[in-house]
């Protein structure tokens, strides 16, 4: 490794937000073998296991901030994304673009924020509300892991955000895919790569009034 | 393949740039087994390779950009990338940060463009580069595949760009990082993995007067 | 005057958009001679003079995009909007903050993009969205001139964007401010300030098809 | 005025940072009535009392940033820079075009930031390097009021930073576009307008170990 001094670093740094990106009905509707989207095996059950994540972090007080791919009906913003494998997907006003709120246990008090793009960042009011919220540390969940979660990580890592992924509350395009852009995460930071179980201990004993 | 109807696209849309990223004085310098970050076996050769790229471009006057990875020396703009794999690297006044500017045949005209973060986009002048250049087409070798030539391609894709890598122009922190690169690339946009060869002829064949 | 070479420009240089920024029921709804937002005399006619504006270009197919301010209701997202002059104001749920549609004509096909600052390409899909349609002339109404406006103006201006501003469809927070502004705009592009009249004439000219 | 509830603020929040605006050698070289940018009169006293506020941070260890307006001599960035009041200015290469280090007590250790645009955010590092300084409140001189200086205020202001302008170390393209732009900039944050006096007894009040 080339890194000989890689810093120590908690789990969580500073202030934490819990980051879904991109749980949306889709998931919970569409169970056809041919979709917009490819999925790896065992796509729905990984989403499903991220409502404890949602859950502890709605007992500790920590930000909930769900991400939401949507596009205009009219296809005026999909920009290059159907030049490669994905199909048109997420328009606004189709039920599976929803948020998956009932799925999730959404609560009020969570945060929705609509992107056009891969990126949480990309043309969106993301880092704003990040900002407004003050926070360090970004724990990553939802899908794909070898899209919209590694290009989020990626910006905000960017960004100087500490980032974890929490690799069985994600999901990829292929078992391939969903392992390499893990390795890719850990690449940048030591300790991104983190199991559900942990997370949720490391959420459990955070004091958000400390 | 979730997407049947990809659109049928020529190597060059509309008016292309060829991006060189961070081929600097390191890789001809510094031959040391353990290096501040990893590369994968070949990566000298392949950098050498880009040349004949570079010479094509010239020859048909399409623009070259050179990135430049380069740190302010009281390591002030580092961020988080020092929580990972990476160790210290490219510093400002390090001669090896310097562009390769001999070893490329770099010529008065090309354009050089600094980044502190691995995306060309993140901070610099490129997009307003690009947009003077009035290019649609960003044809991206140099290295690594899986770090700033892999997430300089995904800010090119979210901003409207067709964008080519050269495959055997471009080398990773590892084989296996390299390979998942090139298919991440190849997801986004379909044809987007290209040889050395083929960019050539297409370049030769451009009129940049038309 | 420094720059003795000023480009010959037409009104509108390429393909247009009419901008209508800020538009929001609050105008119609509160008369209180003290609002959280200061407004110049005749605002409310200055508004309601931007419909004319919306239905020539609704008649010649030029795109329509609404920017509506709106803040979170927690406050979460007001960054440092409440340090000044300005108080509490478009919250998210209230009546007020929608936009005007039924004054201003809206229609099916116009575009919505909703702000959480001054400028409308702060935070949002603004940049993907005018890059979609493929614009390069913004035609900017509504208000405030002195914020609103003038800073949507500066970042489209940087962006290299034709910019004007239908001087008799703006206003500002004072008669002095709103001019202050229409003259700085004015120092960035020659041409930018127009008259209604004139930029109707010239829409009424377009032809979208060609 | 329409905020009832406008918060205590201190003249400096947090951690400070000087910014220093387009000080460049021009101002010190060109003695021509007729420049390629119009500049009040008192210009270049205003620019030359900013030395004072240098030589305070640098005695409080607070960082200076040197903001460098700089064209690519081919022109290719200078986007729609031309098409206003301004002509041709600021070529890199040319020595009017270098920060004015001897005037303004540059010290090694200081920073440069090149831009392109007006805003200092535009395509530059800036951001990178505020969030690396971990910064709270930017103090801007330089020039011109009512351009560079008030755009980048604007940027930072939307960016959650506290801004303070020193308004007998800034000047603009004429008194009136100076006046205008102080309004404005205090419209935005009250208290935004500072003398040199006051700031300069608060940074000599600033302890950076703190």
């Amino acid at each position: 490794m080339a890194n000989t001094s890689v810093p120590d670093r908690q789990l969580i740094e500073g202030k934490p937000a819990l980051v879904v990106i991109d749980i949306q009905k889709s998931t919970f509707i569409d169970n056809s073998a041919v979709r917009s989207i490819d999925n790896m095996p065992g796509y729905k059950e990984r989403m499903i296991a991220a409502k404890d994540l949602i859950d502890s972090a709605h007992e500790r007080d920590v930000p909930v901030i769900f991400i939401q791919e949507v596009h205009r009906p009219d296809f005026v913003d999909f920009g290059r994304e159907l030049d490669g494998r994905e199909g048109i997907h997420c328009l606004d006003g189709d039920p599976r673009t929803e948020i998956a709120k009932e799925e999730m246990g959404f609560l009020d008090g969570d945060y929705i924020v609509p992107k056009r793009r891969y990126s949480a960042f990309f043309g969106t009011d993301f880092e704003i509300l990040l900002r407004g919220l003050q926070v360090n540390t970004l724990i990553l969940c939802g899908g794909l892991t070898d899209v919209c979660v590694h290009y989020t990580f990626v910006d905000a890592h960017q960004s100087d955000y500490f980032c974890r992924v929490v690799e069985d509350c994600v999901a990829g395009s292929s078992i391939e895919a969903h392992e390499a852009a893990l390795n890719a995460m850990e690449y940048l930071q030591t300790g991104a790569r983190q199991q559900r179980s942990a997370v949720i201990e490391a959420i459990s004993e955070y004091n958000a009034a400390a």
